[in-house]
């Protein structure tokens, strides 16, 4: 059997490996359009940043490692074509030389890019996108050959807080992120939860413009300048425009695979796409979500694994279902970690649930231990039924904020309520938490709040 | 509507101010043996480490606190006897005035004690056990008035290695550990994963001596010799002896009251005893297991919270049921974190599955980002199901180990499988786990090994 993947990153090499561990008589071949197989993308700001300092180390594995595994790597190809009658798949090379590949199975990983193109200027020199090791060359060049004094960047997701964060920790003195919405990681956190992260940025010198729909760049020699709604304009050495991702999906479409939002291919929890042993999985694809009971596209690199896991075994005669999607999330940003599972207040209540949200603050672990950390924690319940939602942590980031989120969303897999989070039997010694967990304490919170 | 209280700790007080939160037309009375409600035992050896220099700072919290919640506390009053017919407590003050108390409902919370005097000489000046606060203060006096060089621990449970880490931490430089079984912390973790902890324990000067029953104490001058099977014999300037605690029950046998495993209080799931109106909770009670479906004694500061919040809810009129214990427990030693949770090999064995465990190192977090820990997991199965049935995690106490023994407490709290633990969307970002996280690598290498 052969098992043809299109796409090296997470999702691919991921499927590849599983379908190998579950039947290794599989042929399985990956077609890699650069010579990164498996980087780790989320890793890219800590290289840009100085905290990782060769490169090589973002691979989650190397291309040794995997071919070790009997994979085979085309590196530097790029998929042209699928014939889902012939089941083939043209690539071509560097050079543009082409040929075909015949398969059994077909498994389509072709991830996202970037959505900057939409600005007018966002292809001059000086201005970055982050999303491939290309770009972070690009970027590390700009770095080291020019030495920018100052940097606008533009998108409030994690990407670009954990830029205005490694461009700090870099040296750059004046960081200016532009955000479109009325707070930073409008996807991921409650306001109230996001100006706590506001401070932090704010106080390790970073300059925060909320509510700037950025309309253009300009270049007046090397400087550039980013102008937006409300009169917004602003100069710097170097820009960053971080406004999310779509999939990438044309060469899907053209062989008449269907897709959904925001372009996606359409998937069943099987990872099946509509076209016969045709599978796709990662950021190409729509991701089934566990709360809203509905698709949505959520690009995450830990979902990505998941699926290509799943389609990885499918290919190979499995039947697993993808579980779906939380949205679970945690970023480091400067000395804080930001956490968050399940919805938001606005994503819940347009899926018909009536979502209460509350804040408690308290200690990570008892505070008599030497060293206790203050956390914000809010939990969204729905009043009605007092089924939890949804979980947001936030506090300095060596107070174990991500496996906190981690309760909460274990328990979301199971509909749990918000006063069951009391029966979980959580560790608990004085240097690591109290005999109610925070979370504990915040779920008590919650529903003494809906009571009062 | 009268609810009286025996036991100002865990369980006595927080099951108090549950009453009034539920009711606060109850007349809520604790009575307290000691002047110190609602004291944070388990802090004791960061106290008498050093690490806590005031011992006030223990107090969950203080009894002004209580008070102001409503809750009377009849503090150095010690219950004398119960009469469930005329419902009222005979209480005696430290002058041995008695006086009696009425009540509608009871709540029994009379703890545990010491099982130290089965030892000969274990009452000898110098021998010291660590249960209450004036055990503490007795320790504290010795240590500062007789500066011990010297220092001999009896049990390898976590008091015994707490304090192995206290008496170091203060400059005793000669520690030895005297454990009855082959391994430390025998009920808490496999034979293997207690090795690490035990060469933890050895890199940091302690001494440790496994398999020996401890048979007697001998006092010469100042110095303590402690004797013990295959004939060993070790002296030293101060002895703690640390073999456990038993339920602090004849106060309620006198009553009437059913009593069952090592004389703890029968209850069911309600904390009811089997006298109408009268409730249990705390290290003083049986604890229904969630996964031996059974009643065990297992006193944790983390249960009897739990535990005392049900009693509290129930006596003022409700009908929550205890959702049961697993057990998970973390405890510091030196520069680790030891934590686990659900069952050992031989407990599941003895429950009737076949239980299978294996063990996987790996990193806390992406190896490129500065600071990666190596954690060891082992993951205990059921090989004929794939049924979940235990986690332990060892590694640095910064590498969020305890929080992610609660990912599989909340799993184990849903009968979940090995293999589900996949399925788990769980946060990740480069400083903070792999986007599959320490755990579900573990599950992994579980499955393969069963299937290899």
């Amino acid at each position: 059997m052969r098992l043809l993947i299109i796409g090296g990153s997470d999702a691919g090499i991921t499927a590849a490996l599983r379908a190998r561990e579950l039947d290794s008589t599989t042929e399985v071949t990956v077609v890699v359009a650069d010579s990164f197989p498996n980087y780790s993308i989320c890793g890219l700001p800590f290289f840009l940043s100085g905290e990782v300092s060769d490169w090589h180390t973002l691979a989650h594995r190397t291309a040794d490692e995997i071919e070790r595994k009997g994979v085979h790597l085309w590196l530097n190809h790029t998929a042209q074509s699928i014939d889902p009658e012939a089941r083939s798949v043209t690539v071509v090379d560097q050079q543009g030389r082409a040929k075909s590949l015949s398969y059994d199975r077909l498994i389509i990983a072709t991830g996202a890019t970037s959505v900057n193109s939409t600005i007018p200027g966002s292809g001059l020199p000086g201005v970055h996108q982050l999303h491939s090791m290309a770009d972070t060359f690009h970027m590390q060049k700009h770095l080291l050959d020019q030495a920018p004094r100052s940097a606008i960047i533009v998108g409030g997701g994690y990407i670009g807080l954990e830029m205005a964060d490694a461009l700090t920790h870099r040296g750059i003195k004046e960081v200016n992120l532009v955000v479109r919405s009325a707070s930073v990681l409008r996807s991921t956190l409650s306001t109230s939860v996001a100006r706590v992260v506001e401070q932090e940025l704010r106080r390790c010198g970073v300059k925060i413009t909320n509510g700037i729909a950025v309309e253009a760049i300009e270049r007046t020699g090397e400087r550039l300048t980013v102008m937006g709604t409300r009169g917004f304009k602003a100069s710097a050495d170097l820009v960053l425009v971080a406004v999310g991702v779509r999939p990438a999906t044309t060469l899907a479409r053209s062989a008449g695979i269907t897709t959904g939002l925001h372009g996606a291919i359409r998937v069943n929890r099987e990872m099946a796409t509509n076209i016969p042993d045709i599978y796709a999985a990662g950021d190409c694809v729509e991701t089934w979500h566990h709360l809203l009971r509905t698709y949505t596209y959520l690009p995450l690199g830990t979902t990505a694994h998941k699926q290509g896991r799943i389609a990885g075994e499918n290919a190979v005669g499995g039947h697993r279902q993808f579980a779906g999607s939380l949205g679970t999330q945690v970023v480091k940003v400067f000395d804080l970690a930001v956490a968050r599972t399940g919805l938001l207040e606005d994503e819940a209540s347009a899926t018909g649930y009536e979502p209460v949200g509350r804040n408690l603050a308290t200690w990570d672990h008892k505070v008599y231990y030497p060293g206790a950390r203050k956390l914000l924690l809010r939990i969204i319940g729905d009043q009605r039924t007092g089924q939890l939602l949804g979980g947001q942590i936030v506090g300095p980031w060596q107070a174990e904020v991500a496996k906190r989120i981690d309760t909460l969303a274990v328990a979301l897999s199971y509909g749990m309520t918000v006063e069951a989070l009391n029966d979980l039997d959580l560790s608990y010694a004085p240097p690591f938490s109290s005999p109610w967990d925070p979370v504990q304490m915040a779920a008590q919170g919650w529903t003494r709040g809906l009571a009062g």
